[in-house]
């Protein structure tokens, strides 16, 4: 039997589907931070929020207008008084100190949606139970309001538990979509300390009932966006003092895809988008590319990373037009540490519901998390990325995503178990 | 003296700052079309709209929705009467039958404005005397308010003059920018008995008092867009299953750039804009380029086009991907007749107001009125193009465009005395 | 202790330096083919040239001047009545019919040497000994000279075995560099009856002593020339008339190369070599590229041919020009029977000097041994290429590679005990 | 009647057969250079060689082996002693300094043949009368052979004439083709000092008889090779290693051709010849391109080449490679000066034979003695560039070019006669 009581159960329920029907997106969840500090302080912990948690100056791919979204999370439901303290960073985090020398241990939950429009179709679960998206264009697609309503029962079930020693430190991530959020968190401070960083993850492919305790096998991404800034001219009259950033962004979109691919591993690069120009008979003084970079390992995307700057800069001198380079998301690659691995797995053997444990399974993308995992590695902790099945109605991202809520318990669960182990 | 009393010219001016505040980009003039058909009708001409004016089949660059801009119109104080009379296609043509033998003349009126915003420095008279456009993004920044100001007075002066012969036909012609409208007028047989044409453009570069009976030396232009339409796959799960559209776009670009210039004479090709693609890390499905190709001869411009055409579908071929190419305007070339340029002039030179009369001067643009002027010259009659100098405050298409309304009567005069010349 | 006496050996070490000053490049192979079966023949054998051993239609990469090939060979000691009956085309094979029910056992040993100049340092082994390449640009930098003469000695020790079964079969194959001349002798049908086919390489990156009864992982790769051609036009007077074979090239090689890989496996496309134009003032009529296509998989060596082919083809409807593509050498991919693998590798345990025996490793290369293994395998027969290991002075087609040649008796015995087990 | 005799006419004749049968390309006129030498010095005159005559570090396009040059030369005729003077650098000139205070005229005449096979057509004058090319490959095909005649028999007409004042500078320059030797005897100082500045053409698309004081219009152009050097690496096993030349001088070749036109005149680009790469599996370490930029002003070709400068340093920085551009030659524009034309035009007029006197004409081509016209007339002289009509069998250049020599009594009257004007 489950550690968690049907109340706290039905909470988590309850919870995941008002995030459902509340998505915000990296950056905007003012909301869903405002609810998480609400339900964390009336547990009685303290919440840290702004530059105490994330270092503004390594905040990648944020471009959103702030009163706007503080207005919108405040009509939504959030309380205006925590949104105003929240300042303009998403994200909090909050710490059990039990007072009693023990490990330090961090867990990560990460909370916003991704950009998709909801289905419609009377099939998909929040249709027929009524909560979906009212947040048109944004979408709960990736278990985030799942991962977010754990951390909260996870919250109330170690703040119950008296036997626990160390600290035990629970992050609720902004921005994990498009891998924008981690590295500032990161370089926040907040796993310098760890002994042991925990990341979670539902479905990922796998049904209800698997878990793996350690999955890897990440790839090492870069988002970058370019912008060329050329100069218009009359392309009839006097095309010759024009400044051709559209030439300058097709050249560099075909040799960009025209990198060699490198025998020491898979490696990829996208332009995915193109915009360029402003009316048909002028010269293009402007263009904006949107690029993904990947690589097997860090070496493989620094290479492709590097080629790519080589190749945007050349572009640039050719047509004599300036550009800039601007991260919008990274994330490297990092494995799960073998031991703290296993221990998961065995934890989760005697969970509720669990058919069949692995230890390790590779997974096919990016998370930011790989930062913490990593930083925690090489200052001597030990990290895991745990892998919780759940069935799925559809594809992570597509709008007619839905998890079988039965997995949270599940998930809940195994990472209690597994803190009972590091800090029991 | 002019032969247009004060009353006249003071109706031409108001007339000009009505439709100056209501400016209607290409295929949108309802309340134009409407405002025109009420003075002609109320000055006992019967007006044709629709196919009678215009073959629908020859329309290019019309995207618009045009129960809504029939609403705008209407809104905006067009006859609701009119608005539905005119059917879907702006412009009309009106015709005075003298019943006495005689040539027939044609003269064109454009009445569209372009896309811009116009300017709300204190100093632009339109803000001065409150006529600025209603239309955001719409402006009258080439004259076509005055011209169809103008195009009206004349049509009240030719009303009371018992001396004409023969038959004159005002056409008032939608889409002029873009060069979208021209082809479609010239297939409907507008020109197809005349004797004279006579189309006509204030300012052109020059001041308020010149006139030049003919110009010359315009370019034959295409305005084409076009679609390249291939597949959507994960950039970095699937890059073989994409077919990708931005590459072809991309080097579409490069290679039209690269287009042999022509040792018989000048010619032109810009891509103006190119958008491509859906998202980051997913392999472009679609792209879209406006192109624009010019040359000095309808030889050159032939040139261009074909070899445009070649690398549009070579560069759709290398990629696996379809495309579509779609006309959004043409123009071809003409010259004025010298004898009938030469007879303007001489009509010019008695004009009140006018400092300076030249026969013939270059121009550096496109008019698809270049359609009418040929397709008479080829069928044995005579056309020319007549410029009007008017001082500007800025350059044509610029949103701090503004022309010397004095310029208006000293048209009208010209044009007028022509008509005498030809019909009297 | 190895069957082979004192004398073959010593006479495999003659014949394989003999070779070596003697390299002859793919189809140029008179002097060798003549030598082989002057040896061959006094041996007892009959030997099989032209039609009978090669299928013209189907021979890839051959340009070269037979008479004068011919020449060069006679003056270097080919016997000119052989190199008469050889007719245009090199390589033969031997058959050994032992009269008895038994199966069909082939062996292929490649003749043809490498293009490059031998290095001329005093510790070059044959610098040494004298008898360094006296062919300026050939070079037996691959030990096929080493191979000829394993296939020469084994051809005495199966004579002299009366206790043989079935038929043995010797091939000696022109031009397997650049993978030309396999596909044609598996056209010739000079397998269609094998039960067994077994090809055999020195060195391939191991030590002497080792032996692999069955490497794997070939790539497959496809060898093309392209050609295009267009029109020349004097690029100052008439640019227009040109059709520009140049960038034709010039755009097909970026795209070529910009490729999207392949999630299913590693895939390469190079473009070696570009030639193209005749004059700096002239439109460029023509151009040549030499490209290498490779795939992990007969599908992925498929997907990039096909690929490339649409490039190619949208490259040259870009310029207007005509384009050719003309296959210069092809392999397939074939994995070794594990069966028959295993077989040598048991056979080859009990050899003298054997001291480390594999049973499968990868190779990452190509041969067009695997059209013959493959032809066998779908014919219900087993194939395998055995990997001999053997020190090298440096890397293979390196000017100064070297190979030990104490690996040859190796060979030999694993060759001639792996025949005993199959035929005997 | 004209001034010279008939034995100078001959001889005349015979020189300029001579001269066509032994043709020598750009930088190896040693036999023409000693030919030269030898008959000027017969005649009285003293010859200056080397860097008195052009400076070395201004030689554009010369990449010869003056050893095999000079030992051909000898074997076809020249005097060893002076082919030995010479030095490195072909060409010379002489002066007649007439000791009587008078302007300094100095003529320009070029004798280096072009790369072209000359026609063995039966019809061809130098097939008939057994005059044709000895060296394969090399052919007087733009008249210097006449050229220099000319220039030979001006110089004894001058030197028996007693009645000449000042001084009379005979220039008799080497790599007229490419422009690769004028702008280096500029450099030399040999126009400084001038008044008066003649080059002549014969031919130029006119008939005998025609004469042309002042030709116009000439192109400015830039000959220029590019060579990229980048990394050679094994296409397969290591493609990241390799830096791709044949990619940069692709993309390079693809963009210079797309530089935008110039609406101020004619602009042209031709990338004529690229090769690159050095097998068909080895990603391309070099490429190697011949480009010529031209443009109707300075200003125009400053234009194109600074734009091609940028393009050829973006594309090296893309592909990581290093450049260089080097000049292969050079030309810029000038015109006539009027008066001298006038009186070119002037002298023509009595000249027996000429049919038709004009005073300028344009001229579709680009000359290096532009260089010499323009240093004089900025230094306040006067410079012209006379065209002397001449029938000819085929275009220059063409392998079947020959021009009607009656037209050399002609232009040596012309001359003569001009010079008589300035310096009697």
């Amino acid at each position: 039997m489950g550690a968690a009581g049907d109340k706290i159960k039905k909470e988590m329920t309850e919870r995941r589907r008002d995030l459902h029907r509340h998505p915000e997106t990296g950056w905007t969840e003012f909301r869903t931070t405002a609810k998480v500090a609400e339900i964390l302080r009336a547990l009685g912990y303290t919440v840290h929020f702004g530059s105490a948690f994330i270092k503004p100056e390594h905040v990648m791919g944020r471009n959103i207008d702030v009163d706007a979204e503080k207005k919108r999370a405040v009509e939504q439901g959030a309380d205006p008084k925590i949104v105003t303290e929240i300042g303009d960073y998403t994200g909090l985090y909050a710490e059990l100190d039990t007072g009693k020398p023990g490990p330090v241990t961090v867990l990560r939950f990460d909370i916003d949606c991704v950009d998709a429009n909801e289905s419609m179709d009377e099939n998909h679960l929040p249709v027929k139970l009524g909560f979906t998206s009212v947040n048109p264009g944004w979408m709960h697609a990736c278990a985030h309001d799942g991962h977010t309503a754990i951390g909260l029962a996870l919250a109330e079930l170690l703040k119950e538990d008296q036997a626990l020693k160390g600290k035990i430190r629970l992050l609720f991530q902004p921005a994990e979509e498009g891998v924008r959020g981690g590295y500032a968190m990161m370089a926040a401070g907040l796993v310098d300390d760890a002994d042991y960083f925990i990341a979670m993850h539902l479905g990922l492919g796998k049904p209800t009932g698997e878990v793996y305790g350690g999955v890897d096998g990440f790839l090492c991404t870069t988002k970058l966006d370019v912008d060329f800034k050329g100069f218009g001219a009359h392309a009839g009259g006097e095309p010759q003092k024009g400044r051709n950033a559209l030439l300058a962004a097709a050249s560099a979109a075909l040799n960009l895809h025209a990198i060699a691919p490198n025998a020491e591993g898979a490696t990829r690069l996208n332009v995915g988008v193109l915009n360029a120009g402003e009316g048909r008979n002028v010269i293009a003084p402007n263009a904006h590319m949107k690029i993904e970079t990947r690589g097997e390992t860090d070496e493989l995307a620094a290479y492709v990373y590097n080629r790519a700057e080589q190749i945007i800069e050349g572009a640039a001198k050719m047509y004599d037009v300036s550009f800039t380079i601007t991260k919008q998301g990274e994330a490297n690659r990092a494995d799960s540490s073998p031991k703290l691995a296993a221990l998961v797995s065995e934890a989760a053997k005697t969970v509720e519901g669990v058919t069949c444990v692995g230890t390790k399974r590779p997974m096919a993308g990016s998370d930011d998390a790989c930062w913490l995992m990593k930083r925690v590695q090489e200052r001597g902790g030990q990290a895991t990325y745990i892998g919780i099945g759940a069935d799925t109605a559809a594809g992570h991202h597509n709008g007619r995503f839905d998890f079988d809520e039965t997995a949270m318990p599940i998930a809940l669960d195994v990472l209690y178990g597994t803190v009972k182990q590091l800090n029991g």
